[in-house]
């Protein structure tokens, strides 16, 4: 964290992330005296980013403490997810409200990426011209299933829809025609962030975010930093070699990948349901687990025991605060946590083990789609006051 | 890096580690001018750490710029090593010089703190003891190969010792009689750093370093920095779960780790010298397989596999510049680098491992030691005129 800690920005990114926060608060969080926080609230409420309000149920003895809270309604982001089994866009606000959003079913295996920007940058356009005119759009964000080239959005490789090389940033900016480009970030590495910033992850910097889609991502952090490796394509948990010798094929061509071996493919077969796929196929068999039909059971079993094996290795290489199980997962996790427990009791060093807790995304089916939010929001958060002075008019 | 670039210890770690070095150098390394290296030198000669002189093989025209050269003969540390069949304790100059050294074959399993302290305290008060009168003692820093607690140098977990809680740090301390503390790190997280700063990882910020022993021991940098993980336990690679159902017993108790199918005693059983151990016997192999025996190049063949499924997946999980290896490692790639490479080939994400880079240590078979050595010259290169100023007379 080489940011000023005194800036506009610390104190924005504080009440945009944990919500309204009186003037003495910020002040302790941030370590200065109050008439820093009151120099830097009035910059904001110039730039029209926060307000100042008496807190609600005070009881009016003494003088409390104004609250900042900020401005959901008036500085927004388009935040886009290419999710599991769906194209989702929203109107973010100020402070990560979801304030309006469409979605369409994914196209699966073989959708272009003419197809999936003219969906999403239909809906973005939509999503701002329905917002009020008071309101700015100060960023946009993707979140994309696969290998993100850090800085130009360019999707190098997402086996499950088949993209290599795909320009899916400069795409969706161009269709989208705001005038602002598109960050984009790979699912899992902003899913999490955005469990740390705001979700089960808050306060462990030393964190594993699993995310079930067709196959498995992985967002990890080391130190409160995303391990990007050195060309930013690292954290690819979904293709850790689990099973060398017996492997079911992946997607990427190789053989016993955890995710081909708890992907939606390995349990949908499992359970007899071979010939089906996608998300609503996969929560029948989760519905015939929990009433205890035994085909579906041990399909989940077998799903988790493989992912037990998978999150044993990540325990011993990374001695993480938390395991975050979301997408999919989080159902997943939810019916098979007996043998994915298991597991890591039989092959995690105790000490490696000690202090790591396994959670489920608390952020629930949003957590990438807010994870792409809180990318766009980012130039906003460095540098508010320029930022919000030289906004986009929202085309109507 | 939060240091003061243009601090007295920021120059003397420049020299430390790359050698000999003139004004000029410095000043384009550090960014400041030449009178600040001048004012810099001047201190750290005052102190007794460094010289200045005149540049070997100068033409003579013109005024060749003076070198400044840390004083390896001046202050040093001792360094200590509980490695691979031998325990090892070194006199190591300013400057990387290893200047004398001692060594013992190691215990195996079974050696208790007691025995392991006395040998090594016994080389260290040696050692010290025939450093010149003029040398003096800076540090010392102790390599082994288990999970070591940050901070106290406590060994939580040795399997191959079957060391658990021991304080071992607090003991050399105490048997060493410096009046000083002895830093503790586990071998392969110090064997990354050493080869980071000083061998075959140098410019590579994201790398891996696998340690062989009679485990499989691993040290990752991840952005320059080991990942320690929540507790500091982190890089656990030789207990990545590779063989699920079908895994050999490892000494952690579990079955299946990357060490149990590709250490000393899988090596030594696949190449029918079940009845051996000990590094002489894996050399044997080595050499038996170099001169063509069937029976130790299908052992070679067989453990270069698991190595390159373990390998593979860290590849996918890092996307590291360098993997490294090292201890007994750096023979056995040598031997088995063909299946090593198969397996990346086959497992690995292209876009994964387009610029990732296989070497061996290029610190040998002092990779470790030299590691410990880091270690111990941490206090003096992060504030070199207070710890010179304290340093401790050698005990005779």
């Amino acid at each position: 964290m080489h940011r000023v800690r005194t800036s506009p920005g610390t104190l924005l990114r504080l009440v945009h992330l944990q919500g309204p926060l009186s003037r003495a608060a910020l002040a302790a969080r941030m370590g200065v005296n109050r008439s820093t926080i009151l120099a830097l609230t009035a910059e904001l409420t110039q730039a029209g980013l926060v307000t100042e309000e008496h807190p609600t149920g005070s009881t009016g003895a003494g003088r409390p403490s104004l609250v900042v809270r900020p401005l959901t309604d008036r500085a927004f982001v388009l935040a886009f997810d290419v999710a599991v089994d769906r194209l989702v866009a929203a109107r973010v606000g100020l402070g990560g409200r979801v304030l309006d959003r469409r979605q369409a079913p994914r196209p699966r295996a073989g959708a272009d990426l003419e197809t999936v920007v003219d969906v999403l940058a239909g809906f973005g356009r939509e999503l701002a011209a329905a917002a009020p005119g008071s309101a700015t759009c100060v960023g946009a964000g993707a979140s994309y299933c696969g290998l993100i080239r850090p800085g130009d959005g360019t999707v190098r490789y997402g086996p499950e829809i088949g993209w290599v090389d795909q320009a899916f940033g400069a795409e969706l900016e161009r269709a989208l025609g705001l005038g602002r480009p598109v960050a984009v970030g790979n699912e899992a590495h902003l899913g999490a962030r955005a469990e740390f910033e705001r979700g089960a992850g808050i306060g462990s910097p030393n964190l594993i975010y699993l995310h079930g889609d067709v196959g498995v991502g992985g967002g990890i952090l080391v130190g409160g930093e995303l391990l990007g490796g050195d060309g930013g394509y690292g954290c690819e948990v979904g293709h850790m070699l689990v099973n060398p010798y017996a492997g079911r094929p992946c997607l990427c061509g190789s053989r016993g990948c955890l995710e081909a071996e708890t992907g939606e493919r390995a349990l949908l077969e499992a359970a007899g349901r071979g010939a089906q796929a996608g998300w609503e196929a996969v929560r029948e068999v989760l519905v015939d687990a929990a009433a205890g039909r035994p085909m579906a059971r041990k399909a989940l079993a077998e799903i988790g025991d493989w992912l037990g094996i998978g999150v044993a290795s990540l325990i011993n290489l990374f001695n993480p605060g938390v395991v975050i199980f979301g997408g999919t997962l989080r159902e997943v996790y939810a019916a098979a946590a007996g043998p994915i427990a298991d597991r890591i009791a039989r092959h995690v060093l105790p000490v490696s083990r000690e202090r790591t807790r396994l959670r489920v995304a608390a952020l629930a089916a949003d957590t990438t789609l807010l994870g792409a939010a809180e990318l766009a929001f980012a130039d906003l958060l460095s540098d508010p006051l320029r930022v919000a002075g030289r906004t986009t008019p929202v085309p109507r």
